[in-house]
Formats: C-alpha cells, sequence, structure tokens
C-alpha cells in the first residue's frame, strides 16, 4: 500500500481529553481531525480542525463528520454504535472500531459473557435484575461482591461493592438499572495493556501497572513492576482479547494479577485509555497515534519501551464546580524529567480529571519517578 | 512565580511550519496559540485555535493578535519589528524577542557590525553598494567570496559566490540591493547551536551538525560529530552570541567549523530553526515548547540529549508548482526509529520546504541514522 500525505482527515465521535491528544497526535503526521462533541469549546477543539457541536448520538453532527473524514471513530463509549453504523453505510465511510464491538463492550454483561464464552480469564459474574438475583449471586459468589452497573459505568461511578445481604436495596437502588454482579477479586496488582489492531497485523505496549484510589485512576507506572512470567501471562491474555475484537483502533485492556499471579480480565475500552498516556513520552509511537494510524489503516508504529514512565493524574481538588485555574504549575515545569498535559477544560469538579503529568527516564527508577509524580501533582492546587 | 494553566495565549507573527510546530507544542501545555499569516489556511491554521489573515507587516492584524494574547512574538524574519513595538506598546502586551533584536538580525550588515563590535569571530566583511564596493572588497577579502543581500535572504536566496571581478556587474544584478561581501571561509563542517533565553536564565541545545547542498539545509546530525574541544569552542561562542541579544526567546546560532578547528558566527535567526527540528524527538523539551515557555516568561526546558538524532528535510522534487501529494510514506511509517512531520502545505514547488523526519535512537550510531534518513527521504515522491 501507498500512503498518500496530505489524504487523511479522522472524524471523531467526541471531543475530550482523548480527542484533543489524538489532535496533538495528529498535526505532524499530516492527519486533520473532526470532532463531535456536545459542549461548545469542548477539550479538543483548539487543537482540531473543526469541532461540530452534537450530541454523540446526534445523526446530524455524525454524518458531517463521516461526509467530511475518510474514517470514522470514537473516543468515547457513549457514542452511539447505531447512527455510526447507519451514517458510515450511507456514506460509505469505515467506521473502526467496528460499532458492533463498541456495542458488546457498552453492555458489561454482553462484554464479560462475550469474553467467557472464548476461554478469556475474568471474574465470576452473574446477571443481577432485582433483589433476588443479588441474594442468588452473593451466595454462589460470596459476599462482599461488587455490583456493576451494565451501561454508562465510568471513573468509578457505576461500580458499588456490596458487603452483606443487608445492603441488597440500598445498593440496588444506587446503581438504578440492570446490573451484574462480580466476585470481588483478592489482587496484588490492576494491569493494564494498550493493545493496537491495525490493518492485517496486532501489536500491545508493554505492560502497565494502574493505581486507583476510590475507583479512579490515579497513577500508571510502566513497565509494571512484575516478574517476567506474570508478564508474559497478561500479554498472552490482551492478545487473546484483541483477537475477538472486530475492527481496527487502540484498545485498553484493563486486568487484575490475584494474589496467586494469574492474570483475569477486568474491563475492556475500545479506545486510547488513561493508563496508556505514558505512551507519550515512554515510547516513540503513542497510543494516540498509533490510533490514527490504526483506523486509517496504516502501519502500526513502534511500541516498545523508550524509557520508563510513571503518570500521575490532575484531578479536581476542590469541593464544588469552578472555573479552572491551577496553580503552582513552576514545580513540575522545573522538573527536567517531567512533561504537564492540560487537558483545556475550563470548569474543575471534584475528582474531575484535569490533565495529567508524567515522568519518563532512564535513570532513575520506577519507584523514585513514582515518589516524585506524587509530590508534583501533590504541589499544584484548584483552590 | 506561579503559574497559573491555563492563562496563556501566544500570539505569533507567522503561521508557517514553525508557527505550526508551535501550535503542536503548545496543546499540552494548555497554551493556545494565534497566528496571522497572507496565506489563507496557513500550515499552522489547523492545529491552532485561530488564523488572522494578513500581511507580515499588516497592523490591523497584529494588533488583534496583541489584543488577544499574552505576550507577541513571531516565527519570520519577515514580521514587521516597528508594527510589532508599536502595537506591543498601544496594548501593553510584551513582544519577544525584543522587536530592536529583529530589525538587527534582518539587515546582515548591521547584524555583523553588532556581533564584530563584542568580539564575537565572523567572516570578514564589507559594505557593498555598488560595483567598486565590491571590487575593493574582492581585493581585501580575496576572490571568490560571498555576496549577500543585506535583507529579505533566505534559504539560500539572496546568496551568491563571486569567483573573480569579471562576475561583478552579473552579481549585482542578481542581489539587486544594498548587500555585503564576505570572505569564502574553508570550513570543515557547518554546525549551529539552538539558544534560548529565559526569564533570567539562558541555556543551549547540544551542537547540531548542518549539512547544506544548493546553499538548502538537508540534513542535521545531533550532537554533531566533532571533538570535544571544537564542541565546547562553539558553545562558548553562542553563549557569546546569547548574551548580545535583546528579549527572550529561542535564537538558532548558524557556525562554521573551520578547517583549524576555530569557530566563526554564520548567522543568527531569531526564533526557532530547521537545524533544531530534531530536538522534537532527540530532547525532552523541543525548540518549539521551549520558545513558548521562554516568550512567556515560565521556566525553560530540560535541553540535554535524549537520544541521538537525524532530520533529513523533505523537499519538493518537482519542476514545478503543483498541488502536494506525497508518495511512499510507508517506508518511514513502518521504521521504528523515524517521525514523520507533515508541514500541511498545499502546494509543493522545486525545493520547498514540505516536511522532516527524524530518526532518533540510542542504538545505531549517528552515521547509520544519517544513512537510513536519506534512504527514507529518496523513498518519497511529490512526482
Amino acid at each position: 500500500m501507498n500512503h498518500r500525505t496530505p489524504a487523511a482527515t479522522v472524524g471523531v465521535v467526541g471531543g475530550g481529553q482523548l480527542g484533543r491528544m489524538m489532535g496533538e497526535a495528529a498535526g505532524p503526521l499530516g492527519i486533520e481531525l473532526l470532532v463531535s462533541d456536545p459542549t461548545p469549546d469542548c477539550p479538543a477543539a483548539p487543537i482540531v480542525r473543526e469541532q461540530i457541536v452534537g450530541e454523540f448520538d446526534d445523526y446530524d453532527a455524525i454524518r458531517e463528520l463521516a461526509e467530511r473524514a475518510d474514517v470514522l471513530t470514537f473516543e468515547i463509549e457513549l457514542a452511539d454504535p447505531d447512527e455510526m453504523a447507519r451514517v458510515g453505510e450511507e456514506t460509505d465511510t469505515p467506521v473502526h472500531p467496528d460499532p458492533d464491538t463498541l456495542r458488546t463492550i457498552q453492555d458489561k454483561l454482553v462484554q464479560n459473557r462475550a469474553l467467557a464464552e472464548t476461554g478469556v480469564p475474568l471474574p465470576a459474574f452473574r446477571r443481577v435484575d432485582d433483589a433476588d438475583d443479588l441474594r442468588d449471586a452473593g451466595e454462589e459468589l460470596g459476599w462482599p461482591l461488587m455490583l456493576k452497573a451494565r451501561e454508562g459505568g465510568y471513573d468509578g461511578r457505576g461500580n458499588r461493592p456490596v458487603d452483606a445481604p443487608e445492603e441488597i436495596d440500598e445498593a440496588l437502588d444506587e446503581i438504578g438499572g440492570p446490573a451484574l454482579a462480580e466476585e470481588l477479586v483478592d489482587f496484588e496488582r490492576e494491569l493494564a495493556i494498550m493493545g493496537a489492531v491495525g490493518d492485517g497485523e496486532t501489536d500491545a505496549y508493554p505492560v502497565t501497572e494502574t493505581i486507583q484510589r476510590e475507583e479512579i485512576l490515579r497513577e500508571s507506572v510502566a513497565p509494571a513492576r512484575i516478574d517476567d512470567a506474570v508478564r508474559d501471562r497478561a500479554r498472552k491474555v490482551a492478545f487473546d482479547v484483541l483477537d475477538l475484537l472486530d475492527g481496527r483502533g487502540v484498545y485498553g485492556i484493563e486486568l487484575f494479577e490475584t494474589d496467586d499471579g494469574d492474570i483475569l480480565v477486568n474491563e475492556i475500552a475500545p479506545r486510547p485509555h488513561n493508563s496508556g498516556h505514558w505512551t507519550i513520552e515512554g515510547t516513540r509511537c503513542s497510543q494516540f497515534e498509533q490510533h490514527l494510524r490504526a483506523v486509517l489503516g496504516w502501519p502500526l508504529g513502534d511500541t516498545a519501551l523508550r524509557s520508563p514512565a510513571v503518570t500521575a493524574n490532575l484531578l479536581g481538588d476542590v469541593e464544588s464546580p469552578r472555573p479552572a485555574e491551577l496553580v503552582g504549575t513552576d514545580s513540575i515545569l522545573e522538573t527536567p524529567e517531567a512533561s504537564l498535559h492540560w487537558y483545556g477544560k475550563r470548569e474543575v469538579r471534584p475528582l474531575r480529571k484535569m490533565g495529567h503529568v508524567t515522568l519518563a527516564d532512564d535513570e532513575h527508577g520506577r519507584d523514585a519517578l513514582l515518589s516524585r509524580a506524587r509530590e508534583l501533582v501533590d504541589d499544584v492546587t484548584f483552590e
């Protein structure tokens, strides 16, 4: 194949930080991005060619993206797979990843069933439509367990640990809809692998260790501080998952490393993922450039580690929403191995992801990078 | 100082590839760029917040930049220093580098005199207004010599070697205006140093080796393949030059390494420069990010070498202008250590700078990187 430059316009449903970072990766390659997003002046807007203002299921907005782009993709699971499929057919525009893949992933029960059917290891789970289902699930899986909304969960929203049968009604009320129960895994670490499916090729970045608090990703460490056997098992599971997915693109595969060193799949994201932000500095081809290459059918880029890297998220440290103003960034800017990434969100909210800092470096160990990243993030405030 | 994010908008006179790459560097830092450029949909346009269409001396365009920006800068020597100074005063907007510095650099005779006055080593030169001046210059400096237009030269245009007195009239006709004559230096290599002047701090990137053909930069190799004594002399000269310049920003300092190992200053660019493009992959803080940090008065970033790097330019290999379409980029995209940079120019012209490829790598030597970069660039064509 002989790709022509400039030739490529990518239409992206969603214009949050992932769309913004795709835009940052697009420029050097001569790729232009169009995004659709309901928030006027969304994070991607100042970076990309144009934002079309529209909901994630707005037919007209998605249709305009498709008409002007060579390929249609998305950066948020709320993108509507039916509208994307319809528009793709109407305009003869390829959609990647496949809308069917998005449909499967949007419903965690369907996702788990699809994985379980093909032998991918994952925590035991049960469908939960009512209190009886949840009681049965608890008896089979044991208490405590994790109750998850089947659709729409994000950054811990939609996940609720249930300690005992007494909490059943309250937990179901909180989730407020169709759910599934999962056994609570005793894990040693949470891991993630960013995989890429290209045109006849599949690749994966080094295994990342992810550190959550209050079910929100706080830091990621790459490569993960795990032994080689665990790494090899994690990679094997990740490639098995990638084989199941239809359509090109980057996929985030979240994993548990159990106390016994086994690997279980936690969740899949059909897009670049927070746990892969370190690839911007830590590899030669970031997950964002990789996603663009993949959806366009261009050759995949290099996924090898360039330097060990640690990313720490800049989360909203406020009690209530207010205009975003981050104070104290000098310590980040003055740290040679630190790179600041700001998402351009106008409003800060409690625990909202506002940016991140990556430390990439060959000389200090990963423990030291992690400590330093935490210090730098603690030094800045929105208050 | 405690910088606030998001806080920064930078107004840039000029929106060519340098403005485009400034835009690519601005996003992660939460900096927004506005550019003014006479060409609608200039290279920077799809990357930055907004392009204002206007000539480089268009008062209204520069005034709009200044009114909307925290600092005014430029990416092309054709920017009008008088209008920038006037607008800066009217709107109380800082202008960096100082318009006086730009004025000095715009006139090569004034530039050379300013450098010579303070003892910076440079080739012997004479002012040339007419044929008698050029004849005298030849007798003093020896034939052949280099005749240079005082203003407006770029990529070899405005430079003309003169072999003997018989060529005087033809050479002056070609230059067509006030000029200077310089002794033709027997150089071993051409070198360049990208320097940065920040708020009370000055720094410089590793010495780059630059390879020209037909007086156009073709490749740069970093760090330069020179011995430590030459490197130290080059850095000392560069810091001496930086001391003379008023205003913050990144400066490109082009040097000759003579056959005797001496360093002479060739030219200064008051902006990021082609010979520093390798810093995008070869260091942690590219010359473009550095320029933005500098003009905003933010702390300067890390200039240390991350990996040796070689950049090769993608020049228009056509006989006459035509719509730009680059064929054969797969070999670049498939090379793990290669990064493609496309400038988004709609029209290719003979020898026009359309993009570049950088190979950054710790394992292969610089000779091998240079060979590979040349192969990759030879593999693509606009024909």
